[in-house]
C-alpha cells in the first residue's frame, strides 16, 4: 500500500536549499600544479573543449606565475585564449601578485584569483608576504584594473581559512577582518578556502554565515579539500546557509603535499552527483563528467586519483536536476 | 589584530548540534560478513578489548544465522559472551527470524536487530519474506522476548529506506509505514538505513524528520553507506535534525557488495572525526581507536579498506570534544 499523497515530489528542489549551484572545475590549476607530470597542451584543450561540451561554464585554466616555480602552469597564456572562444565560458585564472594580475588583464581573463592566506606563517611561507601586505596588492591590482578598462573580476580567495598545518589555529575573526580587508581594498569577490583539510561542517556553517552578512552576493566561492573524507560533508554545510558556488577538481587531482595519498579538492563528479541528487541544477550532464574524467584519468596514469562516483556509478534511481535558470557567473551584475 | 571577543569558545559546541552521539561499531557483523576470510575468533576477542577499552561501548557483535550461510559469523556465541564481560559495554546481535531471535534471548544480546527491506524486490530476494511478513515475524520475537523475562531489546532496522539497487525507488511513504509497523508490532527501537549508498543529504533530512516525529527517542540509528562518497555528509544532516546514533565499521570494511571496489559502511575513525571536531562528544579516544584500525588492517591484510583519517592524521588543532556525559545505552529507559 502506497500513500503516494504524502511523497514529496522528486523533482522539487528541497525548500532549505538553493535551486542551483556553480561547480568550479579548478583540475587545470589546483589539481595540475600540485602533481609532477606536465600535461601537454593539446590535451589541456582537449580537457576544456570536453567539460564545455558536458555543461561546465566555470574554469580556472591556469596561473600567472613564473614558469620556472609551476612548469606544468607555463602554458596558461595559450589556455585560456582557447577557453575565451569557448561560447559561455568563465574562465579565470589565480594571480599572486599585480605582475601576473597585469597578465591577467592584458590577457582578458574573466576572474583573476588573488590567494591570501589568513594564517601568517603559511602566508610568509607560501607568499613571501603577510597577509595583509596581499591586501595592500589587491589595492593595486584593482587601481590596474580600473586604469586599464579591463572588465576582470577580482576575486580575494582568503585561504587556510580553518586552520593551518604550520600555525594550526586560524581564528574566525582574523578570516573576517582580511574578508573585509579584501573587500574594502577593491576586490569584486572573496571566497574562503580550507586549504589543509581542517575544516568540518559545523566550522564551515560558523565561518560562512558570518562571511555572507558581511559579503552578501559577494562571497563568491567555497573551497574544500577532502584530506580528512569532509570535503562533501562541508560543501552541504555551506549550501545550507546559502553558498551557491563550489571550487572542486575532476578525480579529485591534485592530492594533498601535506598528506602524501591523501584527498586534495573534492572530486568535481562527486560534488556534482552531491547536489544534482539533491535537485539543485548545476547545468552539468554527470553522464559526460564521468566520460572526461576516464579520459583524464588516462592522460594522468600512475597519479594518485581520487573520488568514489567513477566506481560505483550512478544509482538507478538517478535524475538530474531541473534547470530553471543556470547561476552562471556571465549573467550576475559585473 | 585578533578580536578575541567575538570569536566562539571553540570548547563548546555548535547550538544547532546535539551534545553527544553514539558511534555503533558494526564491523564484526556488517564489514566481516561482507569479506571472504573468516577472522580467528581471538583477533574478534582482541578487537572487541582493544575497542572498548577506546571507549567504544555500543558494538554489534555478529548474526544469529546459520554458520552454512556466514560462517565468518558462526562464532557469534562465543564473541557475545566475550562481549558481555567488558564492563558497560552494549553488545547487539543480527537475527534474521524467530529462530535467531531465540537464540539471542537465550545469550543475553543486549540489543538484537531484525533487518527489513522496505524495497519488495529486495526483501524477496534477500529475506525470502515480504516487508510484511518480517513485520509479523517482529511481532513473534516481541512475544517470545516477552515470555522469557530477558531484557534484550528489539530494533527494527528499515534497509533499502533510500532506494534500491533491484527495484530503484522506494517511497517515504513505505518506509514510514514499515516503520509504523514495527513499533506497533512491538519493536522498542527502529532504524533507518541508505543499504546501497542511495542517499543524499536532503533526502536524509527528510525521511529522518518525519521518522522522528513518529518514532521520536524510539528512533535508534542511521546506517549510512559510503559507497557514492556521501556517508559522512548523509550522517551530518541526520545529526542537524536529531539523529543521535550511528553505525559504522572501522576502515570501511565490508565494501560493497553491488560496486566491487567501492566503499561500504562509513569507516569508523572518519565519522568520530566529524563528530569530535564539531564538538560533538563520543567518548571514543581517536588515537586509540586509529591504533586498533592498524591492527585491524593487518589481519585483514589483502582486503580493500577505506577511510582517510589514517593516511592524513588528525588536524594539529584537533580537541577531543568535552564528554559532559555518556549517551550510552545503558543509560536509557530500557
Amino acid at each position: 500500500m502506497h500513500a503516494a499523497a504524502t511523497d514529496p515530489d522528486p523533482t522539487i528542489c528541497h525548500p532549505f536549499l538553493p535551486r542551483e549551484a556553480v561547480v568550479r572545475e579548478v583540475g587545470l590549476r589546483d589539481g595540475l600544479q600540485s602533481i609532477a607530470m606536465v600535461l601537454p597542451t593539446a590535451h589541456k584543450l582537449d580537457w576544456l573543449r570536453q567539460a564545455h561540451a558536458a555543461g561546465q561554464r566555470e574554469i580556472e585554466v591556469g596561473s600567472f606565475v613564473p614558469a620556472r616555480l609551476l612548469p606544468q602552469l607555463a602554458d596558461t597564456e595559450e589556455v585560456l585564449a582557447f577557453a575565451k572562444t569557448l561560447p559561455g565560458l568563465f574562465a579565470s585564472v589565480l594571480v599572486p601578485n599585480l605582475k601576473g594580475a597585469e597578465r591577467a588583464l592584458a590577457c582578458g581573463a574573466d576572474l583573476m584569483m588573488v590567494p591570501l592566506s589568513a594564517s601568517h606563517a603559511h602566508s610568509l611561507a607560501n607568499l613571501r608576504k603577510t597577509p595583509d601586505e596581499v591586501v595592500a596588492e589587491v589595492a593595486r591590482m584593482r587601481a590596474a584594473r580600473d586604469a586599464s578598462g579591463a572588465r576582470t573580476l577580482i576575486d580575494g580567495g582568503v585561504g587556510t581559512a580553518f586552520g593551518c598545518t604550520l600555525q594550526g589555529e586560524v581564528r574566525e575573526s582574523e578570516v573576517l577582518r582580511l574578508m573585509q580587508g579584501l573587500l574594502d581594498a577593491g576586490a569584486d569577490r572573496v571566497s574562503l578556502a580550507d586549504t589543509v583539510g581542517y575544516a568540518d561542517p559545523a566550522m564551515v556553517r560558523s565561518l560562512f554565515e558570518k562571511a555572507l552578512r558581511i559579503a552578501g552576493d559577494r562571497l563568491w566561492c567555497g573551497h574544500f579539500h577532502d584530506t580528512r573524507g569532509l570535503g562533501l560533508a562541508n560543501a552541504y554545510a555551506a549550501l545550507e546557509v546559502g553558498v551557491t558556488r563550489f571550487d572542486a577538481c575532476i578525480a579529485g587531482i591534485g592530492g594533498c603535499p601535506h598528506a602524501p595519498g591523501a584527498s586534495g579538492n573534492v572530486a568535481t563528479e562527486d560534488l556534482l552527483f552531491m547536489l544534482e541528487s539533491m535537485g539543485v541544477a548545476t547545468g552539468v550532464d554527470l553522464h559526460a563528467l564521468l566520460q572526461l574524467r576516464a579520459r583524464v584519468a588516462s592522460w594522468l596514469d600512475g597519479q594518485t586519483l581520487h573520488g568514489t562516483l567513477w566506481r560505483a556509478g550512478l544509482p538507478k534511481t538517478f535524475a538530474p536536476a531541473p534547470v530553471a535558470a543556470r547561476a552562471v557567473a556571465e549573467s550576475q551584475d559585473r
